[in-house]
């Protein structure tokens, strides 16, 4: 239980530093005779890596998924897939200018107080790469989940904020622009204020919203593991998240009743969708959608006070590349922890077969 | 896994329906040794039941805790604690208005479709009464956490919003009016809408913030069971609730790093806290503090068109006693699930000793 | 994970003490729609209540179960299935002659030891009366398996061995007499040398055998949790259990390969089944067989020498009314086990239907 | 629950196949601080290893690990340990023989029933090579245990029968022989077995005795997690496991409650200890001591009969180099699984400390 494995049925366990020989994990539970699509896995890997834009950071890293069990002719086997990213640039750095400094915002004075020790090479086991083994198991979860359709998007970065409903925007333009935005214009505006940021040796945080399509009624269980609770800690889960809400979200708590409730059709879909697809914790067969709120990044290119192990005041400045805006990098991850809780309560429910 | 069960060191497993002979749980893996207040226990009880006030519903439930074992002497001696809450009124009423009807917004649906039955005396197990064995569950959990203090609170009711930073206000007003806001102007604000609400037939959401203290460095697990992500999951499992923030939440996603990053000072603690007590999931020895959004109640006094089992559009309006506005009676709901989450990441965590 | 629950999926949490208010449990994950045959639930408690014949403790409990949720209308709707047994006796026994004493070969010491204070009237938690919330679980667990059928029967008392093969046994006739031996002349035998042994103030051990008819094949999980490993674990939680074997168990390992290989018919059964029923840990469609060791009693009628909690040597002897050899009513109790292992596996392995 | 983990709080996940690209795991949940002795680790490995005498298979692998994570500068560090075993001889091999035939008591026909695939080379997932990562975990869960000694060894082969207390043992000659048997008159006549047999094409079974010496009071947890039933989990989990007794364990069964009981010395010691050093599944400081059966190696040099996918009866030899007795490879894997066993129930038990 010490906080490795995501999962009950689909079962995720990463492990890594940032800057160890690999990063990696095991999917146990991944059901057997699913023909894998290797280039649909790398592509996601793609959408995650640094260096893919100039809005993200430029730093260098192949990210090459390595598979090395679970995989026979092609099709998962129904033992656990073992997999690495081995991480190319592990003694490139120069870490000696935060080896006893505690980075602002970042993990490492609590990392330090609860182990007892710290990896200092970057932000170690805290660093976000360890997201890129989410990705592979997602990408995997996606191909086990066929027709059941995960969009996830940019839909604010720092105060522009897209109120266009999803409905009216077109997913299959999510990947046209760098930001991650299905609407021209405001990915133009976001990738245009990311660079500014940029410029001023600042960050930005920003939003993503997702979109899950076609999924079959009756997903999810009650209770404490209601399919919005595991969405919500899934996504709490990923580096930087400060805040989920589905369907009306902090806006349905400043609603009335008779605006909120959603009016049945005769064939059980609802007229509105303030529920977000969910009643009990339960898929109702309408699109599930939820947003996530990312803190911009801490490490920024501007002269901050901080303090060393020792409790004295220090000056610091961010080194390096790093990205001004975590968001559009993101987006892939988003989609893999839907389609890795997806999977699970697919697979933990008996009755749902897809 | 059937979605039952919280917690995996301190763990609470609960039953029961709304209307069935008894709810009730099991709590597993609470220390031995701890002198139990019961009237505290009880007390926290009261802050849920029913009836309280005029501003919930007027039903009528003793909700008095019945403890089957775990405890010896008044104290806990480490074997599991099972408890029930026996259901007095579990006849009284007459249910043939919604047996073969499902109510908009509420699970009727999603439990008959999953399940392929339901249980269609009020909510069944979709019924928040659920929630009262989590708040003896909690009680216990708070006790056992002796000085890791917890303080939620009603911060918003529709779109009235207080936006009192926590620090300005005193925590031990919380109980002193009904709405459970520590701010008396905002307490009558509060109230008088819920009052105008109900008068309506109507329901309203509302949004509860916590505050946790004392909470010693350390404490969270990385990577998928981060403190918060945990926390978001155990919020969201309650029943009504749309989204959850934590620190500067969906604020802070349209932030600029330089503004958002907490300076530290030489003892560790940091100038600002704007991380809410937490950095890389383990808390970092400041407060820590979150907001839970709540949707307006379904039940409402109105005449809304729905369906029945066969797709026949039918006309239904509540009948009997509702709340108009389930914030107040959510406060210990919060507080209880907060105890609970924290109960567990001390367990789990060896070198952490209260 | 305090050691009070069983299963992933079909899942069992038990609470109680031998002299507390009640004992019970919680069944989660039980599918929904089973129609429930009452009167199979409680025959199989009368099969392990005290005092139903003269070769087991006279001592009076009627355990009767009360569902207190996730029964409606006689079949099970999904949620949990909560149910209690009420302690009738619960006052009526002097235990100050054991209270600061620790009786030989029973958990006292271990359990004051464990948790620095004990429940002194008969064995707590210890007990082996928490497994009658077994063979209420494990009867229901028995109606889900339909045709999976599960016969335990008493296979040798003291060094009386039966060693008849399963094939040449009338499984009909485990219930026909008191010993629950389905041949006729060692039945008789084993119950005099339980008359006798009790005579003599003293108790005596048993083995009991179990075999489990029309398993499907596939049935099981690979590594860790092989399906004869969890029987395992299951057979070794029951009270005073010491061994377990299945298939040529220790026999096996005294024999040639060529000896013991299962030589396969062109259906896929085998000619011999020295197997067991199973290979890495999943089932081939061949009976399940397996043997449970019990130790001797250890609360006998003669004077021993034992401790006190202050060190103090002092002499005890067993009053009251206690079983000669635990056997006979024990037979029930891996009967429950064996369907709740069985149910568990059946849930978490999606191609499996009954 | 993919069956591929084990462990609650010291936490094992395996993966690998005999003839994929690697073996490996993760082991999450090591305390941080633990200087490691990576040669004790890799002599553990080398007692495992094919090849290593000649009453081995003589089949050759370095089966050197790679550690990919959770060590820095020579210390755990608190984060996941990722490790991984390159398979060398992947492709050496040809399993034309054996691609469509089902082995007799191999796992062959139960995979490829269950999964609907089968990965043909070797054992796949089923062979014993996936122990060789659960060598390298128990080796760190042994550092990790620091004064609880686990000494296994060869007490069995075949009908060769050493009964020989363990008390008049010398341990640190287990590893003075090819056998690992401590008494070198038994050693003797074992390999002399072993030889005999392998010379005849066959194989044969025998058993492991493990005994646990400094085992604090208190370890092990009630009901369901009994430490004599997760050990005995972990033994059965192993391949060709076929039975598992502790303490008195099936002789115990025939004698009585006069003889069985373990009197109590004022320390709280006992002068017998037919417990096995375990009441109510709790240790009580005395030494554990439990039995293993391991069945003969299902892979002969004879001619069988068997069937291949089709149905059809067809005769099969077995091929290349194959173990004649697992018993003296498998004696570090029950020292492995023990030492897991342990650490896990060490970090469950708060009050536990090394």
């Amino acid at each position: 239980m010490a906080g490795n494995t995501y999962g009950t049925l689909f079962r995720l366990t990463t492990f890594g530093e940032s800057h160890g020989k690999a990063i990696g994990g095991i999917i146990d539970g991944c059901p057997s005779g699913i023909e894998l699509d290797m280039e649909a896995i790398q592509y996601e890997l793609e959408r995650r890596k640094p260096g893919q834009s100039k809005i993200v950071t430029q730093r260098k890293e192949p990210d090459t998924v390595d598979f090395l069990s679970g995989i026979f002719e092609g099709k998962t086997t129904g033992t656990p897939i073992g997999f690495q990213i081995v991480n190319t640039n592990q003694k490139s750095k120069d870490y000696s200018h935060i080896k006893d400094t505690y980075r602002p915002s970042h993990a490492d004075y609590t990392y330090d107080k609860k182990y007892g020790n710290r990896d200092y090479r970057g932000g170690g086991r805290s660093s976000a790469r360890e997201t890129a083994s989410r990705v592979v198991a997602g990408a995997i979860a996606q191909q086990f989940l066929k027709d059941i359709k995960i969009y996830s998007y940019t839909s604010a970065v720092g105060d522009l904020v897209m109120d266009t409903p999803y409905q009216e925007l077109d997913f299959s333009k999510i990947d046209s622009n760098d930001v991650r935005c299905p609407d021209s214009a405001f990915a133009k505006a976001f990738t245009e204020k990311i660079k500014v940021t940029k410029k001023a040796g600042d960050t930005v945080g920003g939003v993503i919203t997702c979109v899950i399509q076609n999924v079959p009624v009756g997903l999810g269980e009650p209770v404490f593991d209601k399919l919005h609770a595991e969405l919500g800690k899934a996504m709490l889960s990923i580096n930087a998240v400060k805040g989920f809400e589905y369907g009306s979200g902090f806006a349905g708590a400043q609603m009335n009743g008779s605006d909120h409730n959603d009016i049945f059709n005769a064939d059980g879909s609802t007229k509105t969708n303030l529920s977000g697809g969910l009643q009990g914790g339960i898929s109702n067969g309408m699109d599930i959608y939820f947003k996530v709120a990312f803190k911009p990044v801490a490490t920024i290119m501007q002269k901050q006070d901080t303090i060393n192990s020792d409790g004295d005041v220090v000056e610091m400045q961010g080194k390096g590349r790093h990205d001004p805006c975590v968001v559009p990098r993101a987006v892939p991850i988003v989609d893999a922890m839907t389609a890795i809780v997806l999977a699970d309560f697919v697979l933990r429910d008996k009755s749902v077969r897809l």
